[in-house]
């Protein structure tokens, strides 16, 4: 049986990768074949793309390049990992997808919904996620939840304006994808927040 | 005034990066303001991109990630290199353009030109060649001609079958951008096909 794809989306420091791994220990112990993994990178190709798309250095990189550069990262890290794992009946989660692109490029950056959509194109039409987790959280909050910003990461860079409409692309995602996309409180402590998402993916049916 | 824009394709070995230096040789001869560039690469982000798509060892690479990195490295070069050139008068010469991606990834990788289309319409929105010059020579001579291939780049690895696809694919390129696009017999001795490139742009008013 094709395995489900549950995706996890929110601004820097939401507590994305915590709460995957707290989801995957869920599933474990409930005996599901759990496979974690994360946009930009997950593979060798893909994590090349990742140094490029990320590297402190490379300032004069224009928005279309780095839309263009995570959409080959994606289209890799899903031919060769994603649904492969999907295939097998796994349960893949994946730390970001192609609604990062929508809120950073699309959005943020200004490059419009459709122009990511289309050069995503392929990537959504073969695997589309059956649910995105998106961790409700304000970049100031999710800023100080965190603990600072790593000075050599190009994104984080960008400043607290441009996180400020990264959340505004996400919540117009959800209005976009409203049957697929939903929205989790993660203000409280982290098992309440994990105990939100299995909830909600019990209700889905994605999960045990 | 804005300058030109002039790029030539062609397989493997047909002659391009020599018939391009000919032709900067001619026209600088002229007094021209002449840019000589080339894809992918041309800036150290489009060198870095270039370095991910031919390294040997990624073999493991899909087509549409090939495709997407070729449009990464195209729309980072354009923005960058390409039309702040144009813009300041001078004519640029590229070695390789779009029409690369279409023959190689679109036709003989199987793509098809409207996905590669797509992914690129903003770099063929925004910048046109006002010609492309393509190298109309076969593979197997071309081959001949270069003398041997380079075990490390993955591209050339593909053999022979496909070189003649890309070569097919060309010839479909000729009949789909009839206006913009113009094939030339290098069959001939260096300086005749110079000679042939330099009667055609002079014929579209491109060079003096």
């Amino acid at each position: 049986m094709r395995g489900k794809f549950i995706t996890i989306e929110g601004c820097e420091g939401a507590g994305k990768s915590r709460q995957m791994r707290e989801l995957a220990a869920y599933l474990e112990k409930k005996g599901v074949d759990v496979l974690v993994t994360r946009e930009p990178g997950g593979n060798p190709i893909s994590e090349q793309i990742r140094t490029v798309i990320l590297a402190g250095k490379n300032t004069a990189m224009c928005d279309e390049c780095e839309a263009l550069l995570y959409a080959a990262s994606r289209i890799q890290h899903l031919t060769e990992t994603v649904i492969p794992a999907i295939k097998a009946g796994k349960t893949v989660l994946c730390d970001r997808f192609v609604h990062s692109s929508l809120a950073y490029q699309g959005y943020a950056r200004g490059l419009g919904f459709e122009y990511v959509e289309q050069i995503n194109q392929k990537a959504m039409d073969e695997c589309m996620p059956d649910c995105t987790l998106f961790l409700d959280i304000s970049p100031r909050q999710a800023f100080i939840r965190k603990g600072g910003v790593d000075k050599n990461d190009r994104v984080e860079l960008a400043g607290e304006a441009f996180h400020q409409r990264v959340y505004e692309g996400y919540k117009k995602l959800l209005e976009r994808y409203p049957m697929q996309m939903v929205a989790i409180d993660p203000s409280g402590a982290v098992h309440q927040t994990t105990a939100k998402i299995i909830e909600e993916l019990q209700k889905r049916r994605l999960i045990p």
